[in-house]
């Protein structure tokens, strides 16, 4: 088989660092949400680039399929090894490689994960802003093309990587990008590596652009009586240009299991929770100007919060909506939807969906990265309950349509995988052809992360 | 003649809007700078985008070249016909589409230009903030990811693109990206076709974002005892996070040129030019800020201007400094050099750049977006002194080397076309090869745009 050849050389190449034990295997076959458990044959654990360049001029010559390994986060099956093959996880190329104070980047290993690179960053007086819910690796979150509450002021993965190193699916090394703010020579190759999956290469290394931390803080919890309010109150405060850091919406579902999970004790309504950063005064404007705001759109306790305690206990209740959500259902599994819209269709967005999950009996709170017109409902369902399951599916479908009927795209930041694979040809048309082309003149073999994002290979 | 060919079909589809007229065909061989006039064989203008589709359908099937033209200001030779063919001017795609106030952005075709556009949104309070020196076609600036004062607050066309409507090689109609403000669904193929020069198919439709104006603006001038006060006076501004809106060096001989040309009086030292947008109290304050450090650095004659007239003068003077510096030498002809370094390499960059320009007696003066670490040097030469150009050409590639072992790169906003084909491989080593491959699989005749930006075919 020509996998297992595979495995040979590879064995061969690492040693103890290729596993096939069976713990190993399952674990890496797993997801988050609800796809099937899909192991790899086999777990490479490589230390360098040279290392990984090596693991995929193997498997190229036995054209055995290769899927990267982050932290197995992602919501639509991306690192599951539905083809087998070798999953090649990057736990040990975690390493923060070079600090610029001065040029305020950094250089990284794929495999450091957000929290780990903001630790090592925090005496410099930078950190790096995306900050997706979980604590994914770097690797993995550029390869999504991942977001997170900040994304309103400091942008996605996409604006925040400025070079990459990838090894192609031929084994060999390229660096693209460069250390410059700017530049207009050639084909825009990291962004196109940034959301790729995993599909074209695997990522070695990365540079990052980090920001300031501001001068001044306040994070803001306002409280309304209905989501339209909120949501409302959202799209004033974009349009009138308030450089929020953060505003996010958690819908009354989303606060009675947060306050249950994280000991909470937000009243019953949907809120939005905002950070501003700035300088003092800049700050006391944006919270005074955003007060006004939520005052029009029947906004009551508005409240702040400038110790640092205060506001990382009301990020990390943020960050932690969905395992409170889940855990408010004990059991059951979840589809995790990721509509984002223009911001003038983003109340019709959210009010629309939540008319469909109640007339179709759906439980899913609410709750997203509103300032972009991104949101998310955790459909949770009995995974015995088949019934259930696929009301679930049938109204996550449905709420992609909406979007896409809107102008939106069926994924803001979670990507596409397999679990949206079925929406691409209705969003890009003739243009997900585009990427097939591209895939193909990349990877002619189909070795990298088969089976997700592109058209299936005839 | 297969081109001959092709342009027999297209004038049957496009009657007096195919013209062969020598005037047309000469007016579309020139650049601005030092390439040979290289006309095309015919000039098409096009007003749909279904006639843009029939016109590749045609240049398809005779294997007939297609270059894109914009308004035929890029610098590196990018819209001029080298290899004959059927040149595609925009001039007749040049409506603005649709604004979208509430979403902020606008719906364009690829001929109407910067200036035009901006007259379009003046009433909304919105304005397109990427503003090369040359009044560009918005297509044309997508091509070639076109930067330009502003880019140190807002981005470049990179940032500022939202979707595209592409003709491809084969003639297909393809939409990338949407009107959200964010979308991991896939390969970002918009970030693709910005920065490739019309190589990949022509864009007949953009979605741009737009900003708003902001309620305060103030304009700024500093006087420098020597440049690299200056630069180093710009390296503490963006590494202390002032949000500068503008903030641009021109040199003494830059100076001298302008004053001249435009009619200033600025003392005959090295200037920043700056611009600070914000509220009253924001702008007051990054003004305040920004005022000490100059200080510290021996800025003088930090002049402040707040109204409209005065800040439109300075940046008419700054957009027409090309022009004056070319003026300055009458019958001369120019390279202009565009490399961009991290921030922290800046200074080294100018300084070791002049001492060059000194040693090898090469007349170039200095100036540029320095914010970004992008800057120009002017170098010009008599076109009948092959020597001086030949020293002019040296002095460019030796600039272009400094730039690449500093970690920057050749080209921070013109592009590559066939000026700056021959550092592709230098700067981007075997991820040169894999542009080689996007083209191939697009362009699989080599028909848009060919000898260009990627590795010649074989
Ligand atoms: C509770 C929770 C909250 C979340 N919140 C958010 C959110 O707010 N925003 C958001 O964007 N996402 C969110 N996610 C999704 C997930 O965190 C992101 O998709 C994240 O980017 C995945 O990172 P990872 O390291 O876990 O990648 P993995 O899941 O390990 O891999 C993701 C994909 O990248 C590939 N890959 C991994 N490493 C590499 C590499 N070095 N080179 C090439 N390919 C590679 C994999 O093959 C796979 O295709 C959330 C997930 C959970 C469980
Ligand atoms: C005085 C002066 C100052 C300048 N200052 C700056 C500056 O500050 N910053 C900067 O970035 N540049 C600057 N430039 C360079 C130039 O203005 C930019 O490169 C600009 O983007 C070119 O736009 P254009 O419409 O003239 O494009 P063109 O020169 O007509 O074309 C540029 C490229 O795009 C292709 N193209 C044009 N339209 C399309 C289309 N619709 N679809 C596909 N391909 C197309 C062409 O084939 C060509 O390859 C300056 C130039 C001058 C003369």
């Amino acid at each position: 088989m020509t996998i297992q050849a595979a495995i040979g050389d590879l064995s061969t190449l690492l040693g103890q660092r290729l596993t096939c034990s069976k713990g190993e295997l399952a674990q890496h076959g797993q997801s988050e949400t609800h796809f099937p458990i899909s192991p790899p044959d086999a777990v490479a654990y490589p230390e360098t680039t040279e290392e990984v360049a090596s693991v995929l001029k193997i498997c190229a010559e036995h054209h055995c399929p290769v899927v990267g390994w982050g932290t197995g986060t992602s919501l639509e099956g991306q690192a599951q090894a539905f083809q087998g093959g070798v999953c090649v996880d990057f736990a040990r190329m975690n390493k923060v490689l070079e600090i610029s104070q001065e040029d305020m980047h950094v250089r990284v290993q794929p495999g450091v994960t957000r929290q780990a690179l903001n630790e090592e960053l925090r005496a410099t007086g930078l950190f790096f802003p995306v900050d997706p819910g979980a604590n994914a690796s770097i690797g993995g979150m550029a390869s999504t093309r991942a977001s997170g509450t900040t994304a309103v002021r400091y942008g996605t993965m996409r604006d925040n990587v400025m070079a990459l190193e990838v090894v192609t699916a031929k084994g060999e090394v390229i660096r693209t990008g460069s250390a410059a703010r700017k530049s207009s020579a050639g084909y825009d190759l990291t962004g196109l590596f940034v959301g790729s999956e995993g599909t074209l290469g695997l990522i070695t290394e990365l540079t990052l652009r980090l920001q300031g931390i501001p001068e001044a803080i306040s994070s803001a919890v306002c409280a309304f009586p209905e989501v339209d309010q909120a949501v409302n109150c959202v799209i004033d405060t974009i349009q009138m240009g308030i450089p929020v850091a953060r505003i996010e919406l958690v819908d009354i579902d989303s606060v009675r299991a947060v306050n249950v999970y994280s000991g909470m004790t937000l009243p019953p309504k949907p809120h939005l929770l905002l950070e501003f950063h700035g300088s003092d005064t800049g700050v006391a404007e944006q919270a005074e100007t955003f007060g006004a705001i939520a005052e029009e759109h029947g906004g009551s306790g508005f409240d702040w919060a400038t110790k640092p305690e205060d506001r990382n206990a009301l990020w990390t209740m943020r960050h932690n909506a969905y395992h409170a959500i889940i855990a408010s259902r004990p059991g059951c599994r979840a589809v995790v939807t990721d509509v984002c819209v223009p911001i003038s269709r983003l109340a019709e967005a959210v009010e629309t969906c939540r008319a469909d999950l109640k007339a179709h009996d759906v439980n899913g709170p609410i709750l997203g990265h509103v300032g972009d017109g991104n949101f998310h409902a955790i459909l949770m369902f009995d995974p015995d309950d088949a019934d259930e399951k696929q009301r679930v599916l049938d109204a996550s479908r449905r709420l992609v349509d909406l979007a896409l009927s809107l102008g939106g795209t069926s994924t803001g930041e979670h990507g596409i995988g397999i679990g949206k694979l079925g929406y691409m040809s209705r969003e890009h048309g003739p243009a997900w052809s585009v990427m097939g082309a591209i895939k193909t003149a990349l990877d002619p073999d189909n070795i990298m992360n088969p089976g997700k994002l592109v058209p299936p290979r005839n």
